[in-house]
């Protein structure tokens, strides 16, 4: 199945999700963990396509998401920064989701920078990403509670 | 905003609607009328984009759907025969909804063969329409019931 790049980004704009997930994590220094994820979810029906997209990046797994819907997803740091923000910087998504993708991009660069290592980039990343995927309420929600466990531990540790 | 078509492919293969209504209408001769209708729903933030694929399309209007999300609607049949139908003929969808799409060509010729003015020529159209748009229940759910009314309606003709 050949895929052209246009459809690939006309697809994400409908169907992906750029998504900075924080873990609690005691082995971290701070206790957090930043998890930047790619992800497409489809009916398992078009399974075979999220391979397809797999393929076309080279990256990402195909998984069971929820009951019998698939995602490809994508988590490999060296993916996502060499990978996928060159792919949809040259290839631009025209849905607001374009915002969603500039907000991951600059996380994908703190993280590269290693400022996710120090309280004050950790920071930085919270209020990137204070506003990311207002699409997937359920996310976002997690996201948010994930957010006031890091503020209040943060203002603990001051 | 310049839109490449593989783009319009990939986005409606996640965001768009080949949708066959059927509705009562005393006025036409087996009391039905079929309304084949494109379209693309977003919420408001985007709705610059749907002007954009209109304005591609030189078809359609926009307006609002349903609270704060507008939708691309494109009923005119002339537009659905001669501009939608070759465009994903030559930009292929990739998901099962090009599945919708064959169906909704398919009823786009019957109707182009005016077969929609004749009792067997609408019974062709219901079996085609049979199972499309399953991802949409609601829409789904309706056709179906509208269905149910023309079948005993064309039984009680007989």
């Amino acid at each position: 199945m050949n895929i052209h790049p246009q459809w690939i980004s006309g697809f994400v704009d409908g169907e992906g999700t750029f998504y900075v997930g924080i873990n609690q994590n005691e082995t971290m220094k701070h206790g957090f963990q930043v998890l930047p994820e790619f992800r497409i979810v489809q009916h398992k029906r078009d399974v075979a396509l999220l391979h397809a997209i797999k393929k076309y990046f080279k990256a990402g797994v195909v998984r069971v998401n929820h009951g019998d819907r698939y995602e490809l997803r994508i988590r490999k740091f060296e993916a996502l920064k060499d990978i996928i923000i060159p792919f949809f910087e040259q290839h631009s998504l025209r849905t607001q989701k374009r915002i969603d993708f500039i907000k991951f991009r600059k996380v994908i660069q703190c993280m590269d920078n290693k400022e996710h290592l120090s309280k004050d980039g950790l920071a930085k990343i919270f209020s990137i990403i204070e506003d990311m995927n207002t699409a997937n309420k359920e996310i976002t929600r997690n996201m948010l509670l994930d957010k006031d466990i890091v503020r209040s531990s943060l203002r603990n540790e001051e």
